[in-house]
């Protein structure tokens, strides 16, 4: 089985922890080693190969040493994992029939045993001639994520269909009628079958497939700029879902990234030479910061900046990333 | 009239602002310009002397056209005092009936003006050979400054006693009693006067005076390292008050400067390329702070720190640089 890890997202949404220069797959956010080296290490054993953007290069050599392509320029991901399989195919002979799992390198996983141990299923899956995708199980009526509905059953399960981001009511609808499942972006799918997928439902794609690789990278900025949901599994017929039971979040914003963060005793997280004194609820990201006395505040110094802010505030410092800076 | 401004001060303790290479008396707080540029243009029109250490010896010349020389090593207000005097004597010719004011660098006062308005009375009482000092009226009682007791009068006032540094309950007594004031370190004499009083108490420093400007710095590190105040005014016979009624701040600790610094209308203070969203009650020093829904909060970036303080416990940030930095 194959790993092709997507690492050429922006990831700017945590600013100023993160931004162009510095996407959140190469954060260590929450437990030891940076997003992309801990999937990096969850897919230890497989023959893995990372798509990255060209700004992002060093970043991924620095932190990792699986082998890894550049993306011409940012497509989204269908484009980005065509590049892939169309690496692995022309440059290393890899076999139509190979399973694959696609994952993106910025996923936040409580435990990461959970996701390997169902990984043999989902492959089971993609051999009986499936996409198979990973379905975390909601906690919450998460407005943030897109839904994947399934039809009633055990075990593996199969889709209905996938769904938008959702506003709040919808998605506590989503909860309580049950069999919705918040989509991770992580597909299984054998790469032949793959390719038909976009032969039918992305036709610039299926042609451009047919080039030799060094075309490929020449004729990749022509491709449509769309994602794999978008492209494939909205549109293909017979995929499958594994729920994921236990703590996941995309850290896509930076209230899921507080609530996903391990406190200590007092409610706080510390990342970096930082000290907290009398504090309780804090988020601390840097060094040389010192909070005495405070409470439910998230303290970033990070590219130059320093944010104090409320924790109640947090969803305020996307936009303010937007509008300010 | 001539201005002795006393700009040897450490000024350590609004750490992380201020620091032993740059001390209190540099930075801007509150108002335009740093504590001792505005020290020497309240005293504009006066022939003014710094006294400064080595280590500020470029802060002063960026900072102020006034001449200064520098201290040999720092031996606290007397020997400093003593310094200054000798030079103008030795290297100016100054006259030993010449009026001077000693004032430190490092002092906040609300309104220039009425120090300006009330230095010709000063002068008065020095002429008829008294050292005069200005007794700021105390509006809370501050265990924190040195008082200063007075007999019954009217105008400039008959000093009884100096006072140490009370605690809360000796203060609180002090301001009920009345004819209390707070010892802001501004004296004003005749040069000859002191000179005959540092002979009378410290016979080091009267024996000291006696050498060449080149021997008495050369000398000046064996000089015993004491106040003006344990010095002279303590044991000084006629020493006279003259009252400072508006408001007045050493600045010496975060609480007294957070008091002393004036403030927007949601109670907020900014100091730098700072932006306070939906906060209030706020004092931010530094560049590129973002703060959003906080209050009651100090927020300091400076010499590589950031340290975000509550309100309520900004007398606990002094005891953190002293134990852990």
């Amino acid at each position: 089985m194959r790993g092709l890890i997507l690492a050429g997202g922006k990831g700017t949404r945590l600013w100023p922890l993160s931004g162009e220069d510095y996407p959140k797959q190469f954060l260590a956010l929450g437990k030891e080693g940076s997003l992309l080296q801990r999937t990096v290490s969850r897919l230890q054993g497989l023959d893995m190969l990372i798509v990255a953007n060209q700004k992002h290069q060093s970043l991924v050599k620095e932190q990792v040493e699986s082998p890894f392509i550049i993306e011409p320029v940012a497509k989204n991901t269908a484009p980005a994992i065509a590049l892939g399989l169309k690496y692995w195919i022309d440059r290393c002979g890899v076999k139509e029939d190979e399973v694959c799992v696609v994952t993106p390198s910025d996923l936040y996983f409580g435990e990461d045993e959970d996701f390997l141990r169902l990984l043999p299923s989902a492959e089971k899956g993609a051999r009986q001639g499936a996409i198979v995708t990973f379905g975390i199980v909601p906690t919450y009526p998460e407005t943030g994520y897109g839904y994947i509905k399934t039809l009633e059953g055990e075990g593996i399960l199969v889709v209905e269909r996938f769904v938008e981001k959702p506003d709040y009511n919808v998605a506590v609808q989503f909860l309580e009628e049950g069999h919705y499942y918040w989509n991770a972006g992580i597909f299984v799918f054998q790469i032949g079958h793959l390719l038909e997928e976009f032969k039918k439902h992305v036709p610039e794609i299926g042609a451009w497939m047919k080039l030799p690789y060094e075309e490929c990278l020449k004729e990749f900025s022509s491709l449509p700029p769309i994602s794999i949901d978008h492209a494939v599994m909205e549109k293909t017929e017979k995929t499958l879902l594994v729920p994921y039971p236990s703590f996941w979040s995309d850290l896509g914003s930076w209230n899921r990234l507080a609530d996903a963060l391990p406190r200590d005793k007092r409610g706080n997280y510390l990342s970096g030479d930082a000290e907290v004194i009398d504090s309780k609820n804090c988020i601390v990201f840097g060094d040389d910061i010192v909070t005495v006395g405070v409470q439910d505040l998230v303290v970033v110094r990070s590219q130059g900046k320093v944010v104090v802010c409320s924790a109640k505030d947090l969803s305020r410092l996307a936009e303010l990333q937007k509008q300010t800076y």
